[in-house]
């Protein structure tokens, strides 16, 4: 059962897995209340246990006014296996919320909970769009010109051309959707930028996006490339994507623990700390992880955000914020759209055939 | 034909080749300035244009008091391919002090110059130890306790569970002997640390790194624990290894960019600066990439020192320590009896059997 597209025959905006996350339900909601003075016109349909939703919400009446509570009496634990998520996860907060996108009453889920277990039953239940073989995680990275979008972070650890072929298209689509971009520039991540570098999965899937007029394809980028924003999106198979993006986020964490240090080695580091204090407030807001918080599933007949589990409110509404991007510009008819023009387009290199895809 | 082992029947510490590198001889040269001061019972053989060496020479006597020059009258560009260096490079300088470890007349090389060709040629000339099946590129990076050793960093984009049970030993033998570690512990990149994470070929290599009782394996890091210090060597493929490397020295760009427009950002930003300047110098000094510079060759019956090629004497003269490191500490011979010991181990899972290696 494929779902419809995104519009006004939708009763919610959004579906969300009010029992994931470390401090779910709390953090859950309190990210609602700062979601629901963004998006007033939003209906969000949220999913946990009734009796304590409706104290916590009783207590949050923005939330409250854009919330409409529906019972789960199961939660799954982060440590679950997607197998057993799948089996025992019926009734639980997170497949009920994805069983709302399947029906079409929702046009996307945002879940704070187990990623392996929201992405296989996101798969199972919403279902990979025809075109696609495999859906891929995606996520905003910030850079020196602008965020960048980069995937897979995880969702395939072992990639082939074609994945690699189907992942630019999805994150151009992402990009032109969600970073409000013309003709988003792409780069293939590899070991060097010529053309001779690399693995033959790499060269493959180069060769075969050379050809695409309908790309703005920029070639192979390297590691450094992702935070000096040579290209809009960078593409790369989950190992890589996963391990370059926390390898990022480390070498984050030790400039920022570094300076912490700076500061307070002396008594005039201190004063001078206290100097810069407004600027060095408006860098770290410009880098918080938080604002960089909801990584997207692609390739799914329907919106699917993962919120990182141990956010807090501000992160949870960013995950909001880039579901709400992605339903309110038709972001799944977009990715459609550009498979069938892709399709159509003259092109010197076929893009293999895909294993029909189970409906 | 297999180098002898380090010691004193050598007369030549290293080789040094002259040409390598964006701004040579200059930068070589000022670079063994400085490496005279540390080392100045050491011996090298200097390779390259000798007309033009030996005025340099003139102008720099401390390095020409350790330094004899050997006359090689081509060089290899930077964008030769590695096949050409092969066939074409057999009277330039980078191969003329490679074959100088060869012969036994030096104990290890380094070069500023093309790193395809330098690991090919390397490879070719001073062999690869009879029970590596491929040598690994590894270097050092800060992190928030200390020095971490990473391998493999490009030598080889795809590699097998064996290759990285390989690369853990001659990372751990490297991090005695360099870094001083009597038990370095060590990780296995991955994209999560629960034992079921990732690809078979991980997986298999975790297993049998777990059933050797000499080395000190951790299990699974991830990305961000490179950064973290979570363990003293982190091991990896080469095409992640490459990528991991390039995209962490990218965000530190990215953040020493962005620190730059903070305390240029306003007149209190300005002088918030100047106070904290001693404190933010000594960060720089500490992070700065010069530090780290020198990628080394592992798995070869010399030592081999890869110099980045834009870099200046202070990077140039961290590359030479790197290589008298090894050189001084006997590191092949470590390597060596670190592999005998762990054939003779008790293992539950036997290292696969390696192809013969041409000697």
């Amino acid at each position: 059962m494929a779902a419809p597209a995104e519009g006004s025959l939708r009763r919610f905006s959004l579906a969300i897995d009010a029992m994931g996350g470390d401090h779910a339900p709390d953090s859950v909601l309190d990210g609602l209340e700062l979601a629901a003075e963004r998006h007033p016109q939003a209906q969000f349909l949220l999913f946990g246990d009734e009796a304590r939703l409706r104290d916590a919400l009783a207590r949050r009446p923005r939330a409250a006014k854009i919330c409409v509570l529906r019972h789960a009496p199961d939660a799954i634990p982060g440590d679950m296996k997607p197998t057993q998520a799948l089996r025992q996860g019926r009734k639980s907060s997170m497949r009920m919320a994805i069983d709302a996108v399947a029906s079409g009453e929702a046009s996307g889920v945002v879940s704070a909970g187990n990623t392996g277990a929201l992405m296989a039953l996101a798969k199972i239940v919403i279902k990979t769009m025809p075109e696609i073989s495999r859906p891929a995680l995606a996520a905003i990275a910030p850079s020196l010109r602008g965020d960048v979008v980069m995937l897979d972070l995880g969702a395939n650890v072992q990639c082939d051309a074609r994945n690699l072929v189907e992942f630019t298209i999805m994150g151009d689509a992402f990009a032109r959707a969600v970073l409000g971009l013309p003709s988003p520039t792409i780069g293939l991540l590899n070991v060097g930028s010529e053309e001779l570098k690399g693995d033959d999965r790499v060269r493959e899937a180069a060769e075969v996006l050379r050809g695409h007029a309908g790309l703005n394809f920029h070639g192979f980028v390297e590691g450094h490339d992702i935070s000096a924003g040579t290209v809009d999106v960078v593409v790369t198979d989950g190992f890589t994507g996963n391990v370059a993006l926390k390898t990022g986020e480390g070498v984050y964490k030790l400039m920022r623990e570094l300076l912490k240090q700076v500061f307070t080695s002396s008594i005039p580091a201190r004063m001078g700390y206290l100097l810069a204090r407004p600027a060095l407030e408006r860098l770290r807001e410009w880098m918080d992880p938080r604002r960089y918080n909801g990584a997207i599933l692609l390739g799914l007949n329907g919106v699917v955000v993962k919120s990182h589990g141990g956010t807090d409110a501000t992160g949870f509404a960013h995950a909001v914020d880039v579901a709400m991007d992605m339903v309110t510009h038709g972001f799944t008819q977009t990715i459609r759209e550009s498979l069938s023009q892709l399709a159509a387009a003259s092109s010197p290199v076929a893009i293999p055939p895909i294993v029909a895809q189970q409906d």
